[in-house]
């Protein structure tokens, strides 16, 4: 006697990480159905579609995983959803995914939406730490608990559809700002005779020992008060930050990617909150 | 008998970051004559100058902790160097450390020069991690190596006086566009019913599982192949830029902190790089 067969299912997009996702699937013992708009390779072991209305056809659950919110309402366009799970990894606002869900659920499928939090290599190798927020239908998230754990850990943020891609958005800015500030970095040094690869251990555990400030701006945030605590001044970190163009000026670097952080953290200054945090900062992007 | 005496220094300067160093200095067994501008707590167990002219005169080994180039200027302007050892902790850029390193060698001083990797409270805790970048006199460097171990670990980073004052401003850098992105991360969530208190977790979880992208961007700027590897393309990379602009405008969030990073990915794919990870960015930034 065989073992039960794992639950089959669909993914819809074949790029790096759809993939991935595919692949870690495969690997968990699932059977999946595969489609990509344009001929990509198919890996080992799926099952081509050759359009995405048979690939929706084959299974129940139907992970899409394409370049944005416009190319996912472009694929199923003209596909009965009727009965189907719909689990989206696409990037896209909160707002697209409450409107796909609304959308999804007039035509008879449930929505569970997705946001990645990790690199296609980092997808099927739990010690990576890669994991996925989901929110929208609890009971399609329950349905499916065993997929959902295969390529990452699943973490369900609630039933609003928009809240996964929020999440998401939130720490892709976080991401974003750090590797802004890592190209800053090694353009700084570039001029000197300073290797970029012994150059990186250095930013990377820097960047890693000082996210913990994010815990001080929450609490600060939480409180209102944002000289709490305070060892690290507003006016002297102005004061750092013109020391900063300096050096900018003297290595031939651009300073655009610092700017507008060093700007509103002036303004802040001028506003009277030269004894305090950063948190201001929050406050004046929201205005 | 008691133990022989450890060495004596003077501190000039008793902001947050003076004080810090004076106490674990203190802290470790070393007498400390501080002198301060305008009247602040002394240390328990430090000796106070009147002026700073007689807190240089009481040591051979000084060490400013002051604002900025500025006030290092200002302050030492009369006062004798001769046959003292200058060590510099204020921020400065790599030609500011230099021309110091020039004007008190004339005056009879060495010159050390040092960027601190820490906030006060990492200060005389050597498990939080804090170091000091130094460079300049390797003699002054030597001839001080047990009182400048005691603050934070000493890193030496060659004889060039502006090297610490570079690699300092290349880690704050990094630190800046980290705290940038995360504080574009408070506000995005902070329209919803999300707690900053228990999102900050994710946010620090986060920039600390991706920092070693910087890796990543070394190897490819040593090899020049910006293509190398890549499993997140800036087409794909630029197509969600777009999505975090919506979800931006969305919640009601100006999106200048980031707004610079993704021209500059956006220009790089206008010009072929499509298929290449972001580190193109840091040549543009050196254009
Ligand atoms: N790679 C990562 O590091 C990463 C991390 C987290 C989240 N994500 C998200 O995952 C999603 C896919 O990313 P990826 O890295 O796999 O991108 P990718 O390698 O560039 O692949 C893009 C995929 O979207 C398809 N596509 C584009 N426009 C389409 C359209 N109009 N109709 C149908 N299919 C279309 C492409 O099909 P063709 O082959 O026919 O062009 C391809 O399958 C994105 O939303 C991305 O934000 C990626
Ligand atoms: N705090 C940190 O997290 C941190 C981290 C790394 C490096 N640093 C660096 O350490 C240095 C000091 O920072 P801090 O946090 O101690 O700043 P702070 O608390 O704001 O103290 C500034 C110090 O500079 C003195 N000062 C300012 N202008 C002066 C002038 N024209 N002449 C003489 N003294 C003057 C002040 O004296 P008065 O009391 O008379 O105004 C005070 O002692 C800065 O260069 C900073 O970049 C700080």
């Amino acid at each position: 006697m065989s073992a039960p067969q794992k639950q089959a299912l669909t993914v819809l997009g074949l790029g790096d990480m759809g993939s991935a996702l595919t692949r870690s699937w495969l690997a968990a013992g699932h059977p999946v159905t595969v489609w990509n708009r344009r001929p990509r390779p198919v890996p080992d072991g799926a099952e081509p579609a050759a359009t995405a209305a048979q690939a929706v056809a084959a299974n129940t659950l139907v992970v899409i995983c394409l370049l944005d919110d416009a190319s996912v309402r472009e694929t199923l366009a003209d596909i009965d959803l009727t009965g189907h799970d719909v689990v989206n990894l696409t990037s896209s606002t909160p707002a697209e995914a409450r409107a796909l869900a609304g959308w999804i659920g007039e035509r008879g499928g449930r929505f569970l939406d997705g946001g990645i939090m990790a690199v296609p290599s980092m997808i099927g190798t739990p010690e990576s730490g890669a994991y996925v927020f989901y929110s929208g239908s609890r009971a399609a998230h329950d349905a499916h608990a065993e997929v959902l754990a295969a390529p990452a850990e699943v973490t369900y943020v609630g039933e609003d559809p928009g809240y996964a891609a929020l999440y998401d958005m939130a720490l892709l800015s976080a991401m974003w700002g750090m590797f802004a500030g890592a190209a800053h970095a090694f353009a700084l040094i570039g001029r000197e005779d300073i290797s970029p690869v012994e150059f990186a251990p250095l930013i990377v555990g820097y960047q890693r020992a000082m996210a913990g400030y994010a815990y001080g701006t929450a609490s600060q945030l939480a409180s209102g008060d944002y000289a709490e605590g305070v060892e690290s001044n507003l006016t002297m970190m102005s004061t750092t930050n013109d020391t900063l163009r300096r050096t900018a000026a003297e290595q031939g670097v651009s300073i655009e990617l610092l700017a507008p952080f060093m700007a509103l953290m002036e303004r802040r200054v001028a506003e009277g909150g030269g004894r305090e945090s950063t948190t201001g900062v929050v406050d004046l992007l929201r205005a």
